[in-house]
């Protein structure tokens, strides 16, 4: 029998930011805007995306190191509710080879004049090919470009 | 802005058989197998359903109590390892609206003689439609039908 393992963890980050809810949801739904964020690292290319953003539509995204786009992001839109919330489920690839499961939650809240914004990630990795650290770090940097976008 | 709520979780159930990790594995692989145990109640029919086996393959159910089968469990195996792991990813909807998303993990290890079977499932349940306590007491129940089933 193989060797084969799983590690289940769910990933919590929270966010601030100073514009409205409707503009963070703008960010996640508006596939050109979320081209420009949705990497991480600035030295990161995204090579191909879809983000048919609409329930039961597809999400797809090759990126990775300039030269070595080989991560695969797949999945569905699961749940949509204007303004206040996006759940997204899928998988996450390298090389071709599944290293993980995901459900993605992003909920959006009003904060004073600003948001409050949370990304929950329940997921399963596939026999240590990456880890809870490695993904929250990648989202952290993500999101650290969201903010950037906000900005702008 | 309406109130929408999220709540995630992370159902972790263990059972031990006194049956090799194969026959396990068989009792979820085989569509007419899984349909006589996967169903939590007694009293609870599976009134549609399809397990295409295979990675990206679907798997879809609608059951409930006899006379009002509206829940729907839909989604895709995403990873299965033959003998050793299987990984689902869906929804559940009662009556059509989504109430759950969902991964859901079978391990499948070697037990002395028999088998522990260390089911995980990540769930986001949504707008307070289930609950994690729900859920778990209807994989108890369904788990006590593979019992069954594997003694047979």
């Amino acid at each position: 029998m193989s060797r084969r393992t799983v590690v289940h963890d769910t990933i919590v980050i929270e966010r601030r930011f100073a514009v409205t809810p409707a503009r963070v949801f703008a960010a996640w739904a508006d596939p050109v805007a979320r081209d420009r964020w949705d990497v991480p690292g600035d030295d990161w290319v995204v090579c191909e995306s879809e983000h048919d953003f609409r329930v039961g539509g597809r999400e797809y995204c090759r990126f990775g190191p300039q030269g070595d786009a080989r991560l695969c992001g797949e999945g569905r839109y699961v749940d949509i509710v204007s303004g206040r919330r996006i759940v997204m489920a899928g998988t996450m690839s390298d090389g071709g080879t599944v290293i993980s499961v995901s459900i993605g939650t992003v909920e959006i809240l009003p904060d004073g004049a600003g948001t409050l914004m949370i990304y929950t990630e329940q997921v399963a990795f596939l026999d240590g090919r990456d880890t809870s650290a490695q993904r929250t770090k990648g989202w952290r940097q993500i999101l650290d470009r969201l903010e950037v976008e906000l900005k702008g």
